[in-house]
């Protein structure tokens, strides 16, 4: 098969997450080789993270989406207008599939640029337009072909999340969080196409268009921010078992598809109000299939740019895509059982005897073999004069944690057989 | 476009679910026409949900398998070996292309199966073989192709999840809780598949295959269930801010892919600490994403068959798919602002003058309207003399909220205007 030759137009982060991917392709799960024929962006001399200068350069995103050598054209220069619609209807006009992370090209033009493509038969992807690294534009538009969609809702800003949940948090300001938001990198030198409801708007937009084949058109949309919210209103709803957060949606109603972006209350138990700090987070609601959620980062480069890659990916068209991703043969990676001597941290719950030096016993075996104890809970005797003891220990090998067990056996201490379970790390 | 000929094997609950969402397909996105050329289970005359009766029967699974009408074979027996191997195996052997909802097959079986498809060069699809109505195979194998997994976990068995959770919840033993799980139905008769451990192994084998492209070997699967996990357990790793729960989970190490499934303890910090009840979730870490997270149905008969439906969407194969899953003008449905005027709860957020009559001019404001109270919080006056008031309303009319705030700006009681929000409904 022939190297897919890409062009990449726009160089900020997630162009240059990109080239990072292609240059570390063989450990990705790629069904083809990917070339990048030309990149493109402002300016040339600019420092960035990756080396450019092997690309060919074009000074202008419009020439590369037309060159011959380019099959596929990248567009992530952004902006709903100028240079990178522009870019975009070129290399669609020349007959070429492109792949953009442009949500509000998307959002105002999607419905026009998707005509073009159907025109010229090509394939018009945008994964990374919606939600960053969750893949929810593929689910709802592929996987989810069997399920009458209702409702799609979900936390599709992550700035504006990071300033509800730390206000909250901390019981800091609006203004206050968000310059620390700013410093962080989490909101931009100018934060109003976040902080306004607009950037969720255009991804609500998108699903919505995607989810009930509606014609996309974006001035229906009502478009309401997090900055009118002030720490008071936070806390009071806190205190009544709510949660206010900016909540993106797109509804079926009889009238057609209502698209909006508000500041919402959750109750505490729903499970979009325990979506923290910046993550994003989609809820599908449709028959027959309930509710299905996804939830990761929203954005960044490298989050971005792995979507980017997955449409990529998608340009290659075999004519069967193999059952398990790769060609039965290249299955090469072997199934093993492990060392069986993982270190992890564990939870340990037995019945100790009540006698004297019980726990003495059990703190010896344990120190014996270098197993440190985090916490220890013993409850009192239960009527057959045993005691629960639970122990959460420190990180150790599983080996050494069972000699301490063993050691233990010994003293005819523990009632039962000690159950011992390994501890997920926090994440 | 010629009509999808589709035979489906196997009449349970998935298999009528697959029935009547084919009989009501022009409410779907599917990309074409679907037809169903016949029928097959062990007996004709059973009791069921839908009217097989117009479908042309075949005692033999095998030969609906292999009748010159059909294009896609749906496997829906179910077990690793027998009638459903065989009809498999003949369908893929007759050049035809296979969905299957069928973990234990694929397990065991599919990278012969696999390599059987790609001889053929016919797709073998089996979405509905892990968590249900989550769309995970398809996020894994295709759109996280650019991304390189290091770990794939989850809770992959809805009925291990109920048990441990309502014993948690309710203080009741094992045997209690899983004899109520199979009066609800969300165990079965025989639960040995279960709580074993065995259907998450299975399922966890099958995402590891594809996350690392590892040659599947179900005999490397280290399994143990809930069985063995006492209420005391439970209650002493909660007091220890630990959850227990089933987890599946397949690393990749330097010697190959560890699948295994264990009961392990979760900080109740951690995501998957919160997944409750007879849910799925699927946590999926890679490079460069972080970590995406899908939660939703993981059994039961309309999401299982939702996502056999995915899969015959996935079998038409238009030179392209239309960016938005529907051809253009086929997007018909309007995008509208909606009438305004949604019934909700609302939360209302304000600082009250702190003068006598306030609280009755906001009651009396809210009864005039029929807005009726479901909870009023109001705090200490602050320096400026306003008292911050929250209340939560029942379910009204915004027109009403809205005609309510009205009245009361009458009064000028309230300092600011006040913020009127929408409450999410709780899921």
């Amino acid at each position: 098969m022939a190297p897919l030759r890409i062009g990449i137009a726009g160089l900020g982060h997630v162009g240059c997450g990109l080239i990072e991917l292609v240059e570390r392709q063989d450990r990705l799960r790629i069904p083809g080789q990917i070339e990048i024929t030309g990149v493109s962006a402002r300016s040339q001399s600019r420092n960035r993270p990756v080396d450019t200068s092997k690309y060919r350069w074009f000074d202008d995103a419009a020439t590369l989406a037309e060159d011959p050598d380019v099959d596929v054209f990248v567009e992530l220069i952004g902006g709903s207008d100028g240079p990178a619609k522009f870019a975009v209807e070129e290399a669609l006009k020349a007959g070429k599939p492109v792949i953009t992370a442009n949500k509000a090209l998307i959002a105002k033009h999607g419905m026009a640029l998707a005509k073009l493509a159907e025109e010229k038969q090509v394939d018009l992807l945008f994964e990374a337009a919606v939600a960053g690294g969750i893949p929810v534009v593929r689910v709802l538009r592929d996987s989810l072909a069997g399920v009458e969609i209702k409702r799609v809702s979900g936390i599709l800003n992550g700035t504006c999340n990071f300033l509800t949940t730390t206000m909250l948090e901390t019981g800091r300001s609006y203004d206050d969080v968000l310059a620390e938001a700013q410093k962080l990198g989490y909101a931009e030198a100018d934060p109003t196409l976040d902080v306004s409801g607009m950037d969720a708007a255009h991804k609500a937009a998108i699903l919505s268009a995607i989810a009930f084949s509606a014609d996309l058109d974006f001035s229906k949309v009502k478009v309401s921010g997090v900055d009118t919210i002030e720490l008071e209103d936070l806390r009071l709803a806190d205190r009544l078992g709510l949660r206010i957060k900016l909540i993106a949606e797109g509804v079926l109603t009889d009238d057609g598809v209502v698209c909006r972006v508000e500041p919402m209350a959750l109750p505490v138990s729903h499970p979009l109000a325990r979506i923290d700090g910046s993550l994003n987070t989609v809820r599908i609601e449709g028959d027959p299939v309930g509710a299905v959620t996804l939830t990761g980062p929203g954005a960044g480069a490298g989050p971005t740019a792995s979507a980017v890659m997955g449409d990529v990916a998608k340009m290659f068209r075999p004519a069967i895509r193999p059952a398990f991703g790769r060609a039965e043969h290249h299955m090469a990676r072997p199934f093993t059982e492990g060392r069986g001597d993982e270190v992890s941290a564990f939870f340990l719950s037995m019945r100790l005897a009540d006698k004297p030096g019980a726990l003495a016993a059990l703190s010896e075996s344990l120190a014996a073999e270098g197993v440190s104890v985090d916490k220890i809970l013993q409850d009192s005797a239960d009527e057959s004069g045993a005691s629960p003891v639970a122990i959460v220990t420190h990180r150790c090998a599983r080996s050494n944690m069972q000699a301490a067990l063993a050691r233990l056996q010994k003293f005819a201490i523990p009632v039962d057989p000690p159950r011992l379970i390994r501890i997920e790390a926090a994440s």
